[in-house]
């Protein structure tokens, strides 16, 4: 039985910037409560205004540091930050999370920074209904700038972290990670890189083959956007100033090009469909069904049916 | 534009036992091509038959090793085996298949093996449709045993693992892989457990560890599968006879307790619904749709209407 929330009052104190009552609307989307469609109603007014920042890349590139470092070069702007970490996939990987957010106590007497954990608790596809949500939330709690950083390394991740105004890719040298990234595709979704750990051996190399696999990516048209390479040495705070002028560049050329809005009617599209398909799931599993899930299911079970029929009798 | 294929005459070659065949309609599903309604139409008739084991488990415990040395116990049994290798979520790992997929050239002469590997080329999500249609494809070609082994290590692993009649979860000594897993609710999925690498040191603890969860995640009802802990070095193919005969003794309890067609059910209402929502998904994109998702997702986006409402007027 989901705990009573009030949402009204609880939306008048989060925009007067209560954050208990933020967090517990953020645990109200995390346990899909009943009364997220009036939430979303009640706050659409205020979304719109955040920066909505992802950032994604491999285990051991220094996510957490470098997202420690972002936060503290917007905060020297005077900007307020929320930081959503997301662990959407990995069922083995589960752990890093809670030792990695320590550092973020750095922050904590901060009214102007706000932290956040979302794990899935098993849910499959949980958080790609609830991460935009939070997103949302986020925006409408008055935020400047919101940074969602994805822990794991899976598809949801990136899924995630492309909800994003701008996202960031973060590689470190060594293993090849950079070629890796650009073979799975991870080029597509990044308009910046960062090079962290650029005190490493192999940073410069790692930059070289980047900029190598970004010159193939770019198709030479006029208004094609090149993701910058931007060094950093998250750990000394070295380069987050130019991360961030990078994001605002990358943020100036979407709204010239009238990107910004584009990414985000694709945000709220993919929002939409998941909710919709949520809906349409929960009718057709209902025991009083016109068309039985259940009994289609077991037609094809048996081989007399095949499920794209079925799934014509179920969606028309 | 997609190679055009003529389904008939080439389900009649794959049921003959023309590989070639087979692999093209593989093809065919990997590429989502227009004609898999007609595909699945022709071979629901013959499905049902294989028995389907899914395994999955942490990088680096000997999964493909593992695989392998199944393949020959089966064989050794006069059992045909397909194996369908896929690595659905990691963008950034990407790369360990081809090279561990080499080592099944032990059984290349063998028309009674075949194996496919998978994997997501970009299609986010692309793979949980995929894959059931792959794991039917094999089964109406007549093995005996299709293996589905997932390479990666996220959610879609696990939910592609969890199609299976039987799923084999995947351990080593060591790093914690026994609690972590634990935790993530990948107990949940495990019909039976192999510790791998059973000649390193820690073996005996991973087991521990693990009889003790096992018995944490028993209810105690009396019809409950209590999942078995096999032990295997999979190098050289000690234990491997062991988790065939563990699967069996599964695959006799799923039959005794009605299990396994309640799994087949759901395995099929998970591929229906699946398809049917990409029928949705096409609809509400069309350019002439009676409701236009954009149109939802801008007023979402300006923040004059919430994604529920949004959603409501989508899917009703």
């Amino acid at each position: 039985m989901p705990r009573e929330i009030v949402v009204d009052p609880l939306v008048t104190r989060m925009r007067d910037g209560d954050r208990r009552a933020l967090a517990r609307l953020l645990t109200a989307i995390e346990n899909d409560h009943p009364a997220l469609p009036e939430l979303g109603a009640a706050i659409a007014q205020f979304t719109g205004h955040a920066q909505i920042i992802g950032l994604t890349g491999p285990p051991g590139v220094g996510k957490s540091t470098s997202t420690d470092a972002l936060v503290a070069a917007y905060r020297a702007q005077g900007l307020s930050v929320a930081v959503l970490a997301v662990d959407p996939s990995s069922p083995f990987s589960g752990g890093a999370l809670l030792g990695d957010r320590i550092r973020m106590v750095g922050h904590s007497g901060d009214s102007g920074v706000f932290v956040r954990s979302m794990a899935t608790r098993g849910h499959l596809g949980g958080l790609s209904a609830a991460a935009p949500a939070a997103l949302r939330l986020l925006d409408a709690a008055g935020f400047d700038i919101v940074l969602v950083e994805t822990v794991g390394v899976g598809q949801s991740e990136v899924h995630i972290a492309s909800l994003a105004d701008t996202t960031i890719v973060l590689l470190a040298p060594g293993a090849g990670d950079s070629i890796q990234a650009a073979k799975a595709g991870v080029l597509e979704i990044a308009d910046v890189f960062v090079v962290n750990k650029a005190d490493h051996d192999g940073a410069a190399a790692t930059v070289r083959d980047l900029r190598a696999m970004i010159s193939l990516g770019q198709t030479g048209e006029p208004g094609q956007w090149r993701p910058p390479i931007v060094t950093t040495v998250a750990e000394r705070g070295e380069g987050a100033t130019d991360v961030i002028d990078a994001i605002a560049t990358h943020r100036a050329w979407l709204s010239e090009h009238d990107e910004l809005s584009l990414r985000r009617r694709r945000r709220a599209a993919g929002e939409i469909e998941e909710l919709a398909v949520r809906r349409l799931r929960e009718r057709w599993e209902r025991p009083n069904a016109e068309v039985k899930l259940d009994d289609l299911a077991e037609a094809v079970a048996r081989g007399v049916l095949d499920p794209h029929a079925a799934a014509q009798a179920v969606a028309g």
